[in-house]
This record gives C-alpha cells, structure tokens and sequence, in this order.
C-alpha cells in the first residue's frame, strides 16, 4: 500500500498556528546591501569572485534564520539573487534551503518558472519532485502563469504525487500588475481568469485542515481585488508580498483571510533582511533582524487579530 | 568615450546570413531519451547521482554541438533540464553554453524568468549582465510577461547597457496558449497588449541591420496571429518553436518573417536532440543528429525560399 504523503498545506497550517503568526519572512540577500561590518569581516566587495559572494549570500541568510526561525512558519528565498551567481549561487541557494529545514522551517521557493510539456515536467521534478536527483529541501515554489492552463497541470500532477504545494502568480503587487491582470474579459478579470485554472485542481487536494498546496500569489498592494479571489479560491492558501516597501498597508490584510483566521501568508523581505537600510535600525546584525520581524508579526497581528 | 556594444540582434542576422538558415537547434537533454549505448558508457541510469547525470547532460549536448555548429546560427539550451539536477545541473548548463560558444554558436537560452523591480534586475544582472560575476556565454534569454510591462523594463534596461537579447513569450505554441493569450480586450488580444509591452523598447533597440535585441516568442502552430504580430511588431526577431513534434507545419512559416526573408528564428529541440526516437534514425549519434539537422534546415528553405 502507498502512503499519502504529507501535504504541504497540512504542515503549514499546523506551523501557522503553532508559531501563532502567518507571517514569513523573504530571503532576498544581495552583496550591495549587506552591513559594512559583515563584509568587512569577509574581505568582500561587489567585485569579489562569484564563489565568494555566493558563499557570502549563504551565511547572510544563515544570520537571518538563525534571528528569525522560532518566530515565522516558513521563509521565502527569492531563486534570482542566487541564480544571479551561476551554479555557485545555486550551490548556495541548496545550502541556505537545507538550513532554513535543519532549524525547523517550511520552504517556500520563489522562482515564479512556467513552461509547458515535458519542459513543465522537468521543472516539477526538479523542483516539487521530493526525489533525491533534483533540488532537495524545497517544500513549495511560485509559478507564472502566461502560457496557460496547461503549462500549470505538469507541476499539479507532480504536486499530487510529492505533496508539495504552488503558488501561482495571480495578482502580483507591482504597480504594473493592473495593465495585464485586471483586464476583464466578459466580466472576469485576467487574474480571475488565472484563478480558474487552478480551481479544480485546488479543491483535489485539499488536506485534513481544509487548505490546497494550490495556491496563489495575491499582492498585498491590491486588497479591493483580494476578496474577490478569496470567494473564488476558498481552499486556496494566497501567498502576500508587497506589505511595507511596496506599499501594502496592514489595515487592509483581513481581505485575504478566511473567517477562520487562516489561509494567507503575510511576506515581508527587505526590512527583515536590511533592517539598517529599510527598517527602523542604526546598524545590521541578528539582533536587529529579529527585532525587525517581531515588529513585523506584531503589525499584522494588530491589524488581523483573527490570525493570531 | 564608452564603446557601444555589439549588440545580439546585428550578430544573429549576421550569423543567419552567413549560415544561410534561420534554423537554430534546442537543446533539452533528458537522460530517459539518451540512446542506450550513451548510457552504457557511462553506466549511466536514471537513478546515477545526480552529479552524473548532470555531467552526462554537458556531454550530450557536447556531441549536438559538435554535429550542427556548422550548420545553425543558434542554439537554444533549455534550462529546465539542466536545473532538474540542481546546482549540478546549473554547472553542466554553463559548461554546455561555453562550448557553443567556443564552437561559434550564438546562445540563447531558454528559461522563461519574470519578476518584478530589483529581483528582476538580479535576474538580468545575472543572464545579461555581460559580467564575469553572472552565468556567463550567454547572448539572448527568454522572459515570461504575466507580472506587466515593469517587469520586463529591468532586463531592457540591462540589454541596453549590455547589447544582450531577450525574446518574451508573447504567443505561445502549446494547446493551452489561446485560453490566456488569445483573450480579446477593446478588439486587441492578450498577446497583442503584450506585444505593446515591448514595441518602444524594440524600436529604440535596433541595431544596424534593422532589428532589434527585443523579440518575441511566437508559436509555430499559431501561424493565423503571426500576421498581425508582425505587423504590429516590425523590428522584433522572433523566435519560433513547436515546428514538428508540436504540430507546426512548415508551409506557414511565411507568416513570421518579413519581406526581407529575415526576422524569424525557427527552432527544433526533441527531433535533433533524439532523432532514434522522434527523427527517422535508426540509432542515435553525431550522425544521427547531424542528418536531422540538415533535414530541419532543407524543410524550412524549401517552405520559405527567401530566407535561403
């Protein structure tokens, strides 16, 4: 007999309410925002060989988790600043993945790929497959939608059999978003649109707590639209960026949450990341990192304290 | 006084010209479709380590190389079966575009990347960057639109620095494209409003033989839109798959090119790559895939004369 894998939407919900915040936190390093002091210390500039940064984007991120992995469910690396690297950045990447598991924490891979056919399939296996040969230590990733209903099936047929989760790109919180996402057509907007695509599969997997690992991506920059999706995708866990440097107030987050306090994850990267740049610190440091998330957690748990 | 770049679009219609064929080969290597005295060579299964397999995706693609160099402008690596194994796979897929390149192939690769503000910019950095700190070897990159016009703008912008390429994924060839990319809005189409995403942008591109480092995926099996992309899209290469095992017929390729015979790149991955499976070959091999090869190219002249 086949064991049912654990889904990722289970274990999510449980970390939710067991850390009490459905805050995340993004891991977005790059060299040319790190404190003076933590490069200083590695002798390294923004000229430094590719290996040396990427072993420096590596300990950066071992610095946040370290500060925030008692604090938040899961954490968010962003693929492009160690894909920006080459291979060594993606050595560092695996690296920074395995860590955020050893300390206890769900992995949320963004990597926003999208391809169709066998392609699609490689990219699933690769990244969702759970088998030795592919990228380990990633317990869901983002997907960009253009290519179609289609190009999304590949990653739900291996997320089927691996129990791991996606979150599809469905309103982004960029302010170009609109120009594409919201266009109607016959009354639907492209991002309902998009939403519809993942429906059927998202109501099959739903796990014992009532939510999917099919997901989606809804920017916390566009709350009138939140609610619309919320109706149309109810099983749905919506992934949030765009609180903070990009505008997204915390007054508005409710709009993502079910009546149950639960189905969104809030992400917050840069302040958390470079409190000394983007927060409210004097200097960088683990210290101010934790402080930072706590403050974090504390606005959205003021702001919706049904999640709490 | 800064030297202006040699810009992707001019070297492309060059190498078009002295090859005399738009034909560029794809190159998506998958272990389950190597031919079996391949694999025994190596002692190479689908469950080797995943550096193995890695190193005999390099070697693979080593003897693709080596049989069509003389023969296409362009190869078109597709990324999706090199990061299936990771950070391994990252390292065969540099290596596999340094020996395009030693071999005088221009590279375009294929990895649909899209995201919005500086973790696009870390994408283009990185692939287009032209810097020893990125991958390296690279000429021309594919890019997804969902996220809007703004998330295209940061790789435009290091193209222009860098005299790199990209091609967006404006119309896709899979079955699923239309469900999304034909969707009509004020009587234009979703790929058309994305055509428009890059038209100012290609038009302040172009280099000196009339074309433009901004291009755009067009399907092969959508030759009715091509028209009108076209038109709306003067300056823009494109570059056009699913010719062949995805249903594209060569007699409608006229549709992709301008006037002046050039403007389109068509690309062929499985048949070549696989020629014992998807091609005419008995067994696999250089020679194998060399004769493919040449039966790609004699197909699309005797379709479009012109480009000849």
């Amino acid at each position: 007999m086949k064991m049912k894998p654990h889904l990722f939407a289970d274990e999510l919900i449980m970390a939710v309410r067991s850390k009490r915040t459905p805050c995340i936190v993004g891991l977005d390093p790059t060299i040319e925002r790190m404190p003076a002091d933590f490069l200083r210390e590695r002798s390294l500039t923004i000229t430094s060989p590719r290996e040396e940064q990427a072993r420096a984007l590596y300990e950066y991120c071992d610095e946040i988790l370290i500060a925030v992995h008692d604090l938040v469910p899961a954490v968010k690396p962003q693929s492009a600043y160690f894909e920006r690297f080459g291979a060594p950045g993606v050595a560092a990447l695996e690296m920074t993945m395995a860590r955020a598991k050893q300390l206890g924490l769900l992995v949320i891979l963004d990597a926003k790929r999208g391809d169709i056919g066998p392609t699609a399939e490689a990219y699933a296996l690769g990244y969702l497959g759970g088998a030795p040969l592919g990228v380990p230590h990633i317990d869901c990733m983002t997907l960009s939608p253009y290519l179609g209903a289609d190009s999304l099936e590949p990653f739900f047929t291996v997320c089927e059999r691996s129990g791991k989760g996606v979150f599809v790109c469905v309103k982004t919180s960029n302010a170009g978003a609109p120009a594409l996402q919201d266009l109607e057509v016959d009354g639907l907007s492209i991002a309902e649109i998009v939403a519809d695509f993942l429906r059927p599969w998202a109501q099959r997997l739903v796990g014992d707590h009532g939510y999917s690992g099919i997901g989606a991506v809804v920017g916390a920059t566009y709350a009138h639209t939140a609610a619309r999706l919320r109706s149309r995708l109810p099983h749905s866990l919506f992934l949030v960026p765009g609180i903070g440097a990009q505008g997204g107030e915390p007054h508005t987050l409710g709009q993502y949450f079910n009546p149950d306090g639960l189905g969104a994850l809030i992400s917050s990267s840069r302040a958390i990341n470079f409190p000394h740049l983007y927060g409210g610190a004097q200097r960088g440091g683990r210290e101010a990192i934790r402080a930072e998330a706590l403050k974090f957690i504390a606005s959205v748990r003021s702001a919706v304290p049904s999640t709490a």
